[in-house]
């Protein structure tokens, strides 16, 4: 046998420092999930469902029913819907499908993903920082997507880890400005901010994400949609690949668009209590909350964001540091969790500050 | 609003053409699914373990638990195994770590959706034929992956859809003249031929991609796994989505391998309706079966195979018309079924072969 010079990956992959999560804690308000869980019986429907099934058999190669229950949840058609394992596959389809090799423009702070995938699927990001009130900056933004590699702008409003919607005049501005792929991820939008859905039919270069993760509490599950025009959506499905959903997912799907009316109420309890952990975290010395749209709350801190973390930690609430993110040196990230969770963050957030006074 | 061009996909993947199957059809014998459904108690027991699961909650994010138990149950390390939605998944995510803007080698007949993936990944195909007796051409492979830009073979033994394993010597002669991946693909390596696990030590440039979805009858559940030295899987697992596997697809792959004892019985009554569909097609005139160490077998027909293909329908039988495919014109796959469903094709078979005589 010869020697063989060593494998190497791609290079942009090589480069790629591997995708971690915190641990665990009994207070877990890291990952904007849903504070509440299914009902039981409404799990139990998903499961005699899933009981029936044969699971030897490949399920629907394209999750027709699934589509088209979700075109009558949004009124659009089920032309008009890819559906994929977690919004993380539909970014990937989509530079896959429209930014490989070309360019894709994201401001930043944004979903940190974006950069990881749109680099595996061959696309270079250029990051476009927010205003420092974390409002898009419309010119800087209209120069990069009018650059002739630009392919795609991607965006999410309401933003994460932000907290708030972009206003609509700036979302228009880009949308007007790009000849590519302008994708807005609404992961947030069952609570707060304006959809940009109704807007498709003006945009044929306009795709929306949604996501079962977050207002539909089925982060477990993996399921996220593209909704698009129908060429946009052809090319989706011609990249992703066919069974990306399992009988499983597509049944669990099934079942909670079927009980969609419990998730105002659910939403209703989750802003009611974020609203109650914004007036208590103004009251916290040192602390000064961000406006929220979303189910969780951005926050700075007078004290080190690092040492802050591990306080709370180590009296068993887990966050998100995200000081290392542009414009967010002094910053973390609070989930709204279920009302005792979220008292135990206050509680924990209130002694950890009074440490340094 | 300014005149915007028509937004266009990658050209790679506009001319590709969209991924369809054939509809259904009482005795479906076209996808090498499992005959056989996992019994009903096992099945219960997935479902008491994803009930006892918070679905708002994200599944861990690299399946660390399936990881640990596929290591024992091929008795390797965990920091070996990456998991996957599926081996679609798994074949995109090699591509994308490895192959992307480079060259992927495939000899073929073989898996078709290999072209399609590295499409998506971008990397260039290069297909080698299979000599006329279906061994690897072990000449031309070894030119075709010598050239510089071969960073990737794609090679599945049992090979699909010819049935049989290529011989060690030939896979070897590939092994040690490559110096990019060489993947090999034993989908089907619960029903024959040699696993190419053990040779990990020696070759730090292979990958063993194994999946649920055959032997294993959870084609529903959606699990592929690749089995790699520690440098490849480690670039794998940055290309691939984090939470890619759901709370259900973990538990039943779980699950599965704990009852692993019962895939030996399902495999012996494949294996024994397999020898005996083949055994009565020989009896056949105008059909010659090609030997098999599958769950399925390829056979060549003396009729034009989009009619036999018709005619089987019309029968409610549904098996899959190869001849579009290299070396393949005067072929169609069948599946292994049930015994009853293996009736069912072999008379239906008869019938219509008789049709022209």
């Amino acid at each position: 046998m010869k020697p063989r010079p060593p494998l190497s990956p791609r290079p942009e992959i090589a480069s790629l420092q591997p995708y971690r999560v915190a641990e665990n804690a009994p207070v877990k308000l890291n990952q904007n999930e849903s504070a509440l869980d299914w009902p039981e019986a409404v799990k139990a429907e998903v499961l005699r469902r899933v009981a029936a099934r044969a699971w030897n058999r490949y399920p629907e190669v394209d999750s027709v029913r699934l589509r088209e229950a979700l075109a009558r949840f949004i009124g659009t058609g089920p032309e008009m819907i890819a559906v994929t394992n977690g919004s993380n596959e539909a970014i990937l389809a989509l530079v896959e499908a429209f930014a490989g090799g070309r360019g894709l423009v994201q401001p930043v702070p944004g979903y940190s993903m974006v950069q990881r995938l749109a680099r595996v699927g061959g696309a270079a990001v250029r990051t476009i920082p927010l205003r420092p009130d974390f409002t898009l900056d419309v010119e800087a933004m209209v120069r990069a997507v009018q650059a002739p590699d630009a392919a795609m702008v991607f965006l999410a409003s309401p933003n994460n880890p932000t907290g708030v919607a972009f206003d609509r005049p700036s979302i228009e501005a880009v949308l007007e400005a790009s000849s590519g792929l302008v994708v807005i991820d609404e992961a947030y939008a069952g609570f707060g901010g304006d959809s940009y859905i109704p807007d498709l039919a003006a945009f044929p270069h306009l795709a929306v994400l949604r996501t079962l993760s977050k207002a539909f509490a089925l982060a477990g599950v993996r399921v996220g949609w593209i909704v698009a025009n129908e060429p946009v959506v052809a090319a989706v499905r011609k990249v992703l690949p066919p069974y990306n959903l399992s009988l499983f997912a597509q049944e669990a799907a099934l079942v909670a668009l079927d009980h969609a009316d419990l998730l105002e109420e659910r939403i209703t309890l989750i802003v009611r209590e974020r609203n109650r952990m914004s007036a208590a975290m103004a009251q916290i010395p040192g602390i000064a909350a961000y406006p929220s749209q979303t189910n969780f709350i951005l926050f700075s801190t007078t004290i080190t964001p690092a040492v802050l973390y591990d306080r709370l930690l180590d009296r068993g609430v887990l966050v998100r540091d995200f000081s290392s993110a542009p414009l967010l040196s002094r910053c973390l990230r609070v989930t709204v969790g279920l009302p005792e969770e979220n008292d135990q963050f206050l509680q924990a957030l209130r002694v950890s500050m009074a440490e340094d006074a």
